[in-house]
C-alpha cells in the first residue's frame, strides 16, 4: 500500500492506494459511522462492510440530484446522525460526489472519507475535493469544495467492474500522462493489455501515478483558477460529445483528447506524430477516437461550457506529450475545424 | 461608518456598521450581480437597490427550507448566473442564511455579501459565517460555514422594523454584554429607552460593540469547538422555549438568559443580585423573563438539543456579568430545577 497526501484549504486528505475495504475501520476516528453506497457495490461487497448503518442509493447519473441528497438527509436524521457521525461513501464517482456533498452540508459539515470502487473514481473523481450533484440539465451545478479525510483505493474492487467502466478510467489515465508525465504515457503504451487485464502491479502503478499527478496539480490550485484547468484536457470537446451523443464519459473524453491534440497540431504546438501516438494508444485500449455527432450541436454545447468567457473558450492544448498549457481560443476558430472532429 | 474585520478560514469578512444600502455598489467587485431579498424589504427599499436582477422570496421561518433554495438555484440558472456572479442577500437572518447557503453551493461557491436589515441579523446572524436552512423540524440542519465578503449594517433600515423585531435584536445585545462586556451591559442599563427609540448614536454603538464581541469570539473559534459556545448563553433553554411555546426567538432567549442566570446562581457561580440585574434590564426593555410552558415538554426539547452529549448538556453559565463559561451539566440536575424556569 502507498499513501499520498493532499493539502487542501479545508484540511488534509490521505489517499491510500492498494488498501482494502476490509481495513476501513482502521481509518475511522469515530464509533459513530454511517456508510453510503449504491445497489451494485452493496450487492458485491456488503460482506466486507464494517457493521454500521448503510444508506443505499440507486445507480446512474440520473440519481445524482437534490432529491437523492434530501433522501439521504432524511435517513441520517432517522438514524440520529449527529456532529460526531463520520460518513463514508463506498462506490464510484456518483456515490462519492453525493456522499461528500451530504457530509459537507449536514449539520454544517461532518467528517467524511471514501472507499473508491471504480477505476475512474480512483484516478479522478475521489481526488481533489470537488463534490456535488447535477441540477436540471447541468452537471455538478450544486456543490462545494471540501476534502475527504481519506480515500481508500481498493484495487480488488475493480474486478467486478464492467469493461466499459474500466475504459472510463483508462481514458483519464491517458490524460494524466498526456498533460504531465511522458514516462507514464510510455509505460501505458507498453503495458496497456496488462492494464486492461487488471494486472495488480500494473494497475496499482497507473492508479498511484495518476493520483500523484492530480494531487500535485490540486495542491497547487485547489479552486481551479489556473493550473488545475489542465485537467480539463479532452474535456471541453468531451463534455460536448457527451451531451450531444450520450456516449459514456470516458469515450467522450477519449475522442475529446484526439480532437484537442489535432487542434494543438493545427495551431502549430504539437507534432503530428505525437497526436498520432495519442490516437494509437487510445485505439489499442479500445476507446473511440471519433464520435458521430452533428457539428452544429457540438458547437452549441461548447458555447454553453462553464469555461467559456465571451466569444472565447478556455482550452487545454499540448506542446508535447507530457506538457499541456491553457489558451483562450476564439469559438470561431473551433467552428472552422469542427468537421474534422465529428 | 466603522468597519470590523473577521478572519475566517474561508476568507476575510468586513462588517461595515453605519454604511447604507445606497452605497452597496461600492463594495461589489463584479458587474454581474444578483440580489436576493424578501417581499417586505423589497416593498420598503426597492428604490435604493442598485439596478441588478432581484430574486424575491417570502418571509417567515417556514420558507427557510430546501424548496426555497431550489427555487433560487432555478432563478439563478434562468438569469444565466455564472462563476463571476456576485450574490448579495438584502434582509434579515432568514434572507442572509438562505442567500449565503445558495452562494456557497451554486457552482461550488460564488462570491457573496449581505446588507443586513434587522437588528437581530446586524448583531448576530450576519456575523460568523454560519448559513443554511431548516430541514423537517430541525433548525439550521443543512448548511455550511462560509464567510460573506462583507456585511453592510444599515442602521436606517431598522426604522421600518416592527417593535417585536427590535426586541429580538435587543435580547442578543443583552447577551453579548452579559457574557463578555460588563461596560456594554451598564451602557444598556442606562440607555435602554434611547436604544428602543432607535437613537442613531446609541443603536450604532450597541450594534458595533455587539459585533466586536461576536467577531472576537468567532475569530478565536470559527467552527464552534470551544469559545464560540459562549454565544449560546440563554439559547439552550431558549430553543426549548421556542419549540414548546412558539414564542419568537428573542423572547425565548430572554427567558432563557434569566433561567441560565438563575442556574448560575444555584450552582454558586453568580451573585443573586447580578441575576436580578439581568432580569431587570430585560424587563425594562420589554422582554419576557418567564415563558409559560410545561416542564416536561421543555425537558424533552432540551434532550434533543444539538449540544447534548450523552446524559449531559453543554451549558453556558455566568461567573459575573461580563464573564461566561461553558460547563457540562447533567440533565437530571436541570430536571430538578425546571419548575423554577417555566
Amino acid at each position: 500500500m502507498k499513501t499520498l497526501e493532499i493539502h487542501g484549504s479545508t484540511g488534509d486528505s490521505f489517499i491510500h492506494v492498494g488498501e482494502t475495504l476490509r481495513n476501513l475501520e482502521k481509518y475511522i476516528p469515530s464509533e459513530n459511522m454511517v456508510l453510503i453506497t449504491d445497489k451494485n457495490v452493496k450487492q458485491f461487497y456488503e460482506n466486507e462492510f464494517p457493521p454500521h448503518p448503510v444508506i443505499t442509493i440507486d445507480t446512474g447519473e440520473k440519481i445524482k440530484n437534490l432529491d437523492t441528497v434530501r433522501d439521504i438527509y432524511e435517513k441520517l436524521v432517522t438514524l440520529g446522525a449527529d456532529r460526531s457521525t463520520f460518513i463514508v461513501g463506498i462506490g464510484g464517482g456518483i456515490v462519492c460526489d453525493i456522499a461528500g456533498f451530504v457530509a459537507s452540508t449536514y449539520l454544517r459539515g461532518v467528517r467524511f472519507g471514501f472507499v473508491s470502487s471504480t477505476l475512474l473514481s480512483q484516478v479522478d473523481a475521489s481526488v481533489g475535493g470537488k463534490n456535488g450533484v447535477n441540477f436540471k440539465n447541468y452537471k455538478n451545478m450544486i456543490g462545494v469544495f471540501n476534502q475527504p479525510e481519506f480515500v481508500i483505493c481498493d484495487l480488488n474492487l475493480l474486478n467486478t467492474l464492467p469493461k466499459k467502466e474500466i475504459l472510463n478510467g483508462m481514458a483519464e489515465i491517458v490524460k494524466h500522462g498526456a498533460i504531465e508525465d511522458a514516462s507514464l504515457f510510455e509505460y501505458l503504451e507498453k503495458h496497456s493489455q496488462k492494464a486492461l487485464a487488471l494486472d495488480i502491479d500494473v494497475i496499482g502503478k497507473l492508479v498511484y501515478d495518476s493520483i500523484t499527478i492530480k494531487a500535485a496539480i490540486v495542491n497547487q490550485d485547489e479552486l481551479e483558477k489556473g493550473e488545475r484547468r489542465k485537467l480539463n484536457f479532452g474535456h471541453t470537446f468531451g463534455h460536448a460529445f457527451e451531451k450531444t451523443s450520450g456516449v459514456p464519459h470516458g469515450e467522450a473524453v477519449s475522442a475529446g483528447m484526439v480532437a484537442a491534440s489535432q487542434l494543438s497540431v493545427k495551431r502549430g504546438h504539437l507534432l503530428a506524430k505525437d497526436a498520432e501516438r495519442i490516437e494509437t494508444l487510445l485505439q489499442k485500449i479500445g476507446l473511440p477516437v471519433r464520435i458521430q455527432a452533428e457539428g452544429k450541436s457540438i458547437l452549441d454545447a461548447l458555447k454553453k461550457d462553464k469555461k467559456r468567457k465571451g466569444d472565447r473558450i478556455y482550452f487545454v492544448l499540448l506542446d508535447e506529450i507530457g506538457n499541456a498549457f491553457v489558451d483562450q481560443i476564439p469559438i470561431k476558430e473551433i467552428e472552422a475545424v469542427i468537421h474534422y472532429f465529428s
